[in-house]
């Protein structure tokens, strides 16, 4: 844990992450101790914290502590910013220093060999434009969904906004395949733009468009995606099923093709 | 700071509450140590809890540890209720202790004697029925909307939703008074159910209803209330001024009988 630049041993319980959620994280995938998508995932910081007025950190300073903590194993590195101490009350003060930790997780299981199962989650994601599109720390939607199931067999739950629109899984991103052109849906008003997305996005023809529950049913193909795990084929969700589909085969192959982390164990 | 029932000395930076602003948290107004308000606050934290599906801690515990923080003093009490660690991913493990701490704050100076001014904030609020009422740790857009001004002048800001209907300040609830009877909205969409809100709607008829930037304009007195600065009149909003209504002073006459601590200093 580090305040401004400053190793420090324990977090304050007046830390305004700990009060009010004030900060944003990112959640990075390890290759023997490397960060193959780092500016990608500084580059989004970066944005959230100017759009919540957050000072950033010496980028310099945090990836040679996260090479320290990673000691070159293929692992998760999580990086939580909060805006530190500031009394009680809303009013973010200008003088805080930033509060930053680095933490390194064990890489998730690896995900099922026939592709994931899928919900759809009860709970109507809001609407914020002013959040959206941020990885901040106000999770308590991701939560609420995640805690609706706790089936094993189910890997994943697709969120929809109060109009019935598809946003995302909890913690990942959603594309579909629609006549041989994938798509995303939009994350404007809600849902976190993921860095695996937006490599996604530069790699192959992606349209973003709004989808419904209908959209994606139909599908020629669906995969999940998010940075730690990549491309994340779906096999399932409710009664529809998914055979293995050249086109995700084509694109894991060339999202494997970026980095080593991301190549696929089997199609 | 407490796990479960054992004090501990620091918070974990794997703390659920610091990674997803997973708690939920009161704000109590003490008077020479008491908490006149006790009840109303721990339901309303018994009731974010059951939504969230987080264990309490055992109140009389709580309340024993508040009362050697409080010293004796006129102070505010801030108490937050996290899940504890829970590792990296949003499902919320049941075995988790929750972790909660207490903390003494300075009483915020008197406010100013002919009332507050007011500004409209410009973030619309998101709805989040599943939320919406609670005090829960979530609160970017609390903090957006707080640091949408720094004119000292300005005492607070009133929040709409996306629709336009008022909810609340940015920390006090809303009351108008139309046709004689006092009106404040609803919050089972956004914002929270303050307990000043509640102790008032017991003591006089309040109408829970929709309004919109014209209400508050148009109402023949205006007032935020929360519970550690209990009535507060307001003098301006924009280009609109009020003068000092008999109703207020009778209704702030009647929350003062209830408890010293909220006998209006002078109306």
């Amino acid at each position: 844990m580090f305040l401004g630049t400053r190793r420090v041993d324990a977090l304050s319980p007046y830390d305004r992450g700990h009060a009010y959620g004030d900060g944003l994280f990112e959640t990075l995938r390890a290759h023997r101790g490397e960060l193959p998508w780092w500016d990608a995932h500084w580059a989004r910081l970066a944005r959230g914290a100017q759009r919540l007025r957050l000072p950033l950190p010496d980028p310099a300073q945090v990836r040679s502590e996260a090479s320290q903590v990673l000691a070159g194993l293929d692992a998760v590195l999580k990086l939580i910013l909060t805006r530190g101490e500031g009394g009680r009350g809303y009013a973010p003060s200008a003088q805080a220093e930033p509060v930053w930790t680095i933490s390194r997780h064990p890489l998730p299981p690896a995900s099922p060999a026939g592709g994931l199962t899928l919900r759809w989650c009860d709970l109507p994601l809001s609407e914020q434009p002013a959040l959206a599109g941020l990885k901040h720390c106000n999770r308590l939607e991701q939560v609420l969904a995640r805690a609706e199931w706790d089936d094993p067999a189910i890997d994943e739950g697709l969120l929809c906004d109060a109009s019935g629109a598809v946003v995302c899984a909890t913690a990942a991103n959603v594309f579909v395949l629609q006549a041989g052109v994938w798509r995303t849906p939009p994350v404007d008003r809600s849902g976190v733009a993921g860095v695996c997305r937006q490599v996604l996005m530069e790699l192959a023809e992606v349209r973003v468009q709004r989808l419904n529950a209908d959209d994606v049913l139909g599908a020629d193909a669906v995969f999940l995606c998010n940075a730690v795990r990549g491309i994340l084929p779906v096999a399932r969700l409710g009664e529809r099923h998914w055979a293995p589909h050249p086109a995700m085969a084509g694109l894991r192959h060339r999202l494997g093709a970026t980095h080593p982390a991301f190549v696929p164990s089997q199609d």
